[in-house]
């Protein structure tokens, strides 16, 4: 089954649009997982976030950087390896935002879909086709490009103006029309600008949206959502990591992680209801 | 010492701009390493190029994304770690083309100038300020942004006018006016391109390239150095990989590759003469 039906299928099997970030920061872990080494804290935290929450979730998004800056890809490994054994139907998204030329992106391709069997990534799109191209052609995944991210940054370059339109819809113009020709492309779009986010819509027609920064990088969901969602109320992974992650740091960390996610689930579908 | 002075410093010692980039593709390593497990035959090989290059060269450049894919880590500790311990005069740019927004970014930061301890970085610009600044807040470390690629599909974004300039040249720009306050800034300019890295000079001043593109990429060095070198003829990383590493898949292979460096060396230092 492609990435793209098996999203399917979980946004109605779980009645969920929401995505967990896995951005597992050792430092804000409960005191429980103190006394562990890191590698094996980051997987303990993981799974006891996905056991509680897996019955919630269009998706889970491990993102790369908290697992290599500590030395955990083996946690990596593990936590994709037990979503895929213990809850099948959870797509993961690997989010790497990798972007090389041909021979290199080949490598990263592999890194993600190879290696740690993620069902897709994220890629930056500044390189063009031939980076791209790597990703897309393993046609069962996703490839996730960046388009308009939700940090303060972005307009240096996102918002610049080509040929009268701002280059982030150029992106979603050209990802539309020349980079998605296995229907596996989706987009990043920041879930801060909504007028943005329907603007983009317009333009790429059902394309799914992968949208971070809801929760603790304070986006407005009900906004949000009207201006993303599909005709069928769908199209949207709407991920949240720090706010569901960190919900508490005491031993209740997982039921509290499950409340903000059962919260943030039912905020989304009394929006796009 | 910062990176930049010691690239100089490595310019000036080795009398050499060349650059010799580290993408450990095991599928091409002589036969002699074909029984060694795959982390291991990848820190030999480097270990074997290193040693007989290391008084060529100005930088060594591995590619994360081959020991990515191959779970090789330890590999690439390993090797960056035996070039500050053996030739500690020699800086170490690791090429990974990073960028994603702040907090992921220190992480990100935090993996290549801590875990692996590199002396520079390659960032991709894609997300603006916010994802550069934990790249650069390491003072001494250099933070090297993509400007103009050598890949085909670079002509998708990077070329595109804005304000009647091509992006690329907006992103040079940028770089110097706003992303630079530290000084540590570099530019990645592809080597097949030598009247873009022209113009990208006149607009930067004398800020260094990374240039890759050398060799099997097939660029014209003459012509690329003539664009590209500063008023004191530096100002250039010039990289290349497999023309290097893979001169010869026999047990010559390290001869073979410091041959093919001495002629790499001597045609840009003519060229800049």
């Amino acid at each position: 089954m492609s990435f793209i039906e098996k999203l399917k299928n979980a946004w109605v099997s779980n009645n969920s649009l929401l995505c967990i970030g896995l951005d597992p920061d050792t430092e804000k872990f409960p005191d429980l997982f103190k006394t562990m080494a890191k590698p094996e804290a980051v997987f303990a935290f993981n799974k006891a976030i996905i056991d509680a929450t897996h019955d919630l979730v269009c998706a889970y998004k491990p993102q790369i950087a908290y697992f290599s800056a500590e030395a955990a890809e083996t946690s990596l490994e593990q936590t994709i390896a037990y979503i895929k054994t213990q809850y099948p139907h959870i797509p993961v998204i690997l989010d790497a935002k990798r972007g090389d030329i041909g021979s290199t992106a080949q490598k990263y391709a592999a890194e993600a879909f190879e290696r740690y069997q993620a069902d897709a990534v994220t890629v930056n799109p500044y390189l063009g086709l031939d980076s791209i191209t790597p990703f897309t052609a393993y046609r069962e995944r996703g490839t996730i490009l960046l388009c308009r991210t939700s940090n303060s940054g972005a307009a240096d370059l996102q918002d610049l103006s080509v040929d009268g339109i701002p280059l982030y819809q150029k992106v979603a113009i050209t990802a539309r029309d020349h980079w998605n020709s296995h229907n596996n492309c989706l987009l990043v779009v920041g879930a801060t600008w909504p007028e943005q986010m329907a603007a983009i819509r317009q333009l790429v027609g059902d394309m799914p949206f992968l949208v971070p920064g809801v929760g603790a990088q304070g986006g407005d969901v009900n906004a949000m959502v009207k201006a993303g969602k599909t005709a069928d109320g769908n199209g949207l992974i709407i991920s949240s990591s720090r706010a569901v992650l960190y919900a508490s740091n005491g031993d209740d960390f997982a039921q509290a992680a499950r409340a903000v996610a059962l919260s943030l689930r039912q905020q989304i579908n009394v929006a796009r209801a």
